[in-house]
């Protein structure tokens, strides 16, 4: 992103706010269609026809969210837009434009702003998204992204949380527990690392679960593949805070209960070596991790057919009546009542 | 907002994420027909049939742009939608939905995210646009909201930053300087209380100014106006930072040049005698200050008859060729150059 060699020496002050936002998005390329005006006014100006639209918004916040000593600011960027895109996705809707506000302390070089936005513009890229405004503004504190996502959805294919139904099987995308346990790598390398500043960790075995915790992707290949198998899930939902609470989510709106079965449960070998290694339960590490950004849907046992011999899709569970409760069916076959303890960040 | 008597013992952490959002949302009442499904799914879904949509986005923060010694969270939501909903009208459009995501810390009580969640509800009720969704998470530090606002616009009726022409006049309406003088005497009656908390100032005198600062309102009146005068402006913008930096955001997209006349610029006797106590220029006041969220637009002279006589219009300078540049005409009729000097805030 940089044309001119003596920009290193310009300060966020010395560009202020419209010039820095001038400045990091200058390069940003409409793409949809439906974009008729980006950056650069009031607001933007999107035209969708006859399409319903989809809009969620996501806040990310430096200290709670993200840790910038082992969180690079490109991969920062492209994860903001990920975790955004896959609310989209998790609708069954095309993502298609995407607002980005940014509040920065002074702390913070201009490149280092390039870098975030470098991994913004790769992000929006990748996954076809326009950048078509947003807002910067200093902070007393250290660095907040704002995401607003906005997509559409073809007539009658919106599927929301609250539509499983008795009978329907709970199928998930991917693997899960990984973005969690790469957590843990960082954080123990991180200790290590203020020990003895010379340690050379050898990361070479934990490169899948870092992978997915510091550059996670969206689904939206399975969007196009639910089309594609013509399959309409009746509920869905994007994991972003641990199976266990998207479970929970699912069935309260949906007013049902379920049998979620550990057994069946998608774990990279990874995940499970890592889990082994650091003593901790790996279910435990899958239902309360979150940050994988996998989907997790319900479909009626009439797709049973379509979906059983993907590898993208493993049938976890079972959709039962409100009164049946939601549970965890163990490898011993004891049943365990499934509690919400995903990401709480309240309690942190 | 409250049903339940005991929900003051309620802490933060005891509702979790997903139960504050609830709580705070659920007397929120969707009006507009274009609102599908709101707050309560991965995304919410938006219906606008043909018409195109704009969307604006804007940070809010403590410390940066408020400071909660003197502005009630109550005021402050109310503000966060008016400044908002300002960008949409500066398009010239309808405002219909916004996202509301705040990150607030542990030192706030339930009652206070209340009492901010019932501002947004006030100016969500006044400016008729439904809270569709989202995010609420901690801080490390302070309060933070991020809004995102929709709104529709009839064919070929947007405006933009980039239409101004030379010989079209520019207009702005109401007055200017009073949310920057209102914010002086908060400041300084904020300085008074320190140095003894007994005292009992007389505000009564600054009730218009205090007013524009802590609950400013968006001309959504101006948007009505305009269509009823069957007059479209040829440029448009709000003054969020001030006339100055706002003038020269219209002449630089619009690649021309502008004579913005000192004597006719709208001031408030409550802002003049302010100035003067103060010893503050009214011109610069208004020219820097920022906060008023009046619209700043131009018009073809062909429309000078439209809008002359409008006590909501002052007609307060000329459009002329870019090469003129951009200057104040001063009372003693010498011409200054124009910079923007508006709220810069990289530089607080």
């Amino acid at each position: 992103m940089i044309e001119d060699k003596n920009q290193e020496r310009i300060s966020l002050s010395d560009l202020g706010e419209f010039g820095l936002i001038d400045h990091l998005t200058k390069n940003f390329v409409m793409k949809q269609k439906s974009t008729i005006k980006g950056v650069g006014d009031d607001a933007a100006v999107l035209e969708f026809k006859n399409k319903k639209i989809v809009v969620s918004t996501d806040l990310l916040i430096e200290g709670v969210h993200f840790d910038l000593s082992y969180m690079p600011l490109k991969h920062l960027g492209y994860k903001a837009v990920v975790v955004n895109v896959s609310d989209i996705f998790a609708m069954n809707a095309t993502a298609t434009q995407i607002t980005v506000s940014i509040a920065v302390s002074n702390r913070f070089p201009l490149e280092a702003l390039e870098a975030l936005y470098a991994g913004i513009e790769t992000a929006a890229s990748i996954y076809n998204v326009d950048v078509i405004g947003g807002d910067t503004t200093s902070s007393t504190k250290g660095l907040l992204i704002s995401i607003t996502a906005i997509g559409t959805i073809e007539d009658n294919s919106e599927v929301y949380r609250n539509g499983a139904k008795p009978n329907d099987l709970l199928v998930v995308t991917g693997d899960l527990g990984g973005a969690y346990m790469g957590l843990q790598i960082l954080e123990r390398e991180k200790e290590v690392f203020k020990v003895n500043p010379n340690s050379q960790p050898d990361l070479e075995p934990y490169t899948y679960i870092i992978e997915r915790q510091l550059k996670p992707e969206a689904r939206q290949d399975i969007i196009k593949l639910l089309k594609d198998l013509d399959v309409k899930p009746s509920s869905m939902i994007d994991i972003s805070d641990g199976l266990s609470s998207e479970i929970i989510h699912l069935c309260k709106q949906s007013q049902v209960g379920c049998d979620l079965y550990e057994e069946k449960i998608p774990l990279d070998p990874a995940v499970i070596s890592t889990c082994e290694e650091f003593n901790i339960d790996s279910t435990t590490v899958a239902l309360n991790g979150g940050e994988d950004y996998e989907l997790l849907f319900t479909v009626s046992q009439e797709d049973y057919l379509k979906i059983k011999a993907n590898p993208n899709f493993t049938i976890i569970g079972f959709i039962k009546e409100k009164e049946a409760g939601v549970h965890l069916v163990t490898r011993a076959d004891s049943r365990i009542p499934i509690t919400a303890q995903g990401w709480k960040n309240f309690n942190a």
